[in-house]
């Protein structure tokens, strides 16, 4: 008498939710002081202090008509011109008001963009290992098929080889998601010049364009100096999902946009696409009092250093313990590589040690571990003994 | 290159959308207190105090993680508390948190309830005349059928024989919506009675339950004293989907639940089907702030007293001038019959009158205007010049 697709994602388990909950359970039990929880991407890093003036600027100086009442499906104008002034100043992007859609973040933004693209349902996406579980979720509700990359496991760039190979003529998109969740990698230049190279070859012998997905919550929580790229500037039939979840540490909020530039193969139908694929999905308007908030901390983003130093410790911690970690540039995970083949063994023996750390299998990615380094710096500090206890096992 | 189907959801006119913009326009021309805007159904009456108050309390009083974290997908377990006790309290529900799921507001909820329940493309959904014409896109995205029940034009409640004839095996659910847009009326204890005993004699019939969907944006603004009734108790098998867009004046923050009692069939399944299509759509979780905001708004609203008012005002206004008014109940709508058969014509007469009312041809109702009051009284008084010119022209 229910759905039984809709049914069976509403009763999934999660690996990193289950993870999580046990880490609440077992808190009770040992002490929440020796629980070393890695298993969540919820931003610790306070928003910054813009968004609490912002809130209260509007609802000091505003009518509450002009702070709750619907925007434009599209996003309030004033908000999207914002953004354009913004994008144009930062990243030199030539784009309007016109070509953001506000969206009740991320995923929003992706089952948006998704649902407005496919147009059979032999239309086939591509994600590149390792990605995000839940894009497998939003390419099912596009009623599209996932076509999944194995991981470039040396880089944790992008295997141009294997993407040629999987390219056909139902091709339709490639997500991307750099900087990377869960490999914390981020993508080169060199890797966005040969995957356009790549992209604009297959797209002319296919006979229509392949889009990219960029899906880009964690822009601008890179490290080491590394430039932000704009990715349209290298492959112009390029959809940006973009989240303020991150940036400003406002997950719970959902905040976020579409941006379908000007550049894009048939920018004005994928725009007006995104129009009809959020209004079916019943996503009237994104939350106003955030659009207003967003643009009034244009620019601004919570503390990165923090999750740097976070970084450094974890990081530099495990190496010197005998882990094998990809370098991590951006986002605030640590991707590292089980010392056994079943990185789910390997976690639950961590787990043992009220050490929770994520598999990556769901991730696409087996063999391989995910540690979310947005926690108290404290907690990494407390962790390294169970760390070096789990290592013995394999020495 | 894009999705057809979404391609020509994002461009489709809307009626009132079209009103309301040309409105804009020539207030431009003939000065902004020369046009009577009665298109659009977006609250005028502020919210409430307690809004602001609670908003800058946890402003003040709470961590930023706190305030905008992620909650549960379900939305915070302490919120969903409050909802089941003032449920309980007030309808005698016997609801518990675990019942409600947290939404973008009422779109959101009607889409995730639809995407909930259908299990084939055969399915049907039974939408009442005169309905919100959002309701066929939303079953087109549950990839449902619209079945399309023909208004009871004498007391726009429900033809209980029409309704009879359009249930087949297919039938998944029936949409409900009192207090009604766009006629303004309010369903009789009666009506459900009569209802709940045809739904269930014909659920044992076909051999499953056959769903109401109770959308009840609007529950609270009722007028005359009228009893706000909890439909569960008049048929089990009921799903409500409500939204704080209308009581508390926040159509732009959207807010708002699904609640599966336990007395509808197989409730366990439709509620973990419910939690699926939410995270199939990408509704991570509802806007973190504004779920803690009605938590502490629990039984306030907006003052109905305005819009009381505006009804009384404006449904003996025309009264006296001799149109044929259906009696406004409830919500903030007044429906007219159009003094010609073609209401299109008429509201076109009226436009040029600077008189903006719709045409209640897309929402099922050919023959009738809808007339929004949720507008400044002195407007209403303002237009009653236009609305005696538009009269005579039928005189």
């Amino acid at each position: 008498m229910a759905s039984k697709e809709m049914y069976a994602l509403g009763s999934q388990a999660s690996v990193i939710r289950d993870l999580f909950a046990y880490g609440q359970q077992q808190a009770a039990v040992v002490g929440k002081e020796n629980v070393f929880d890695f298993s969540i991407g919820n931003p610790t890093v306070p928003a910054p202090a813009c968004v609490k003036e912002a809130i209260e600027d509007i609802m000091e100086t505003r009518e509450s008509a002009a702070i709750h009442g619907y925007t434009a499906a599209a996003g309030d104008t004033a908000v999207r011109q914002g953004l354009a002034d913004f994008m144009n100043q930062t990243y030199d992007a030539q784009v309007r008001a016109d070509n953001f859609y506000m969206t009740c973040g991320a995923a929003a933004s992706l089952t948006i963009s998704l649902k407005a693209l496919v147009e059979s349902p032999d239309d086939e996406i591509i994600l590149i290992a390792p990605f995000f579980p839940e894009y497998t979720v939003f390419v099912q509700n596009a009623n599209a098929k996932s076509v999944v990359l194995p991981p470039d496991t040396e880089h944790f760039q992008i295997s141009l080889d294997a993407l040629e190979k999987a390219i056909t003529p139902h091709t339709r998109a490639v997500i991307i998601n750099s900087p990377n969740n869960p490999s914390g990698v981020v993508y080169s230049a060199d890797t966005y010049e040969k995957l356009a190279a790549l992209l604009t070859r297959k797209s002319q012998e296919i006979g229509h364009a392949i889009y990219i997905i960029s899906d880009e919550p964690y822009r601008e929580i890179i490290y080491d100096g590394l430039p932000i790229l704009y990715v349209p500037k290298f492959y112009k039939d390029t959809i940006i999902c973009y989240s303020y979840s991150k940036s400003l540490s406002l997950p719970g909020e959902r905040i976020g946009y579409v941006l379908v530039p000007d550049c894009a193969a048939d920018a004005k139908e994928v725009y007006t696409a995104v129009c009809g694929a959020g209004r079916s999905m019943g996503f009237v308007c994104a939350p106003h009092l955030f659009q207003d908030v967003v643009l009034k901390c244009l620019g601004q983003t919570s503390d990165m250093n923090i999750y740097d130093e976070n970084r450094k410790l974890l990081y530099n911690g495990l190496k010197e313990m005998g882990y094998d970690c990809v370098y991590p540039s951006g986002a605030f995970y640590l991707f590292v590589k089980s010392p056994e083949a079943d990185a789910k063994a390997f976690s639950d023996k961590a787990k043992k040690l009220n050490l929770l750390i994520v598999p990556a299998d769901s991730f696409g990615c087996p063999g391989y571990v995910r540690v979310s380094y947005c926690v108290d710096p404290d907690m990494i500090k407390r962790s390294f003994a169970a760390f070096k206890k789990l290592m013995e096992q394999y020495q």
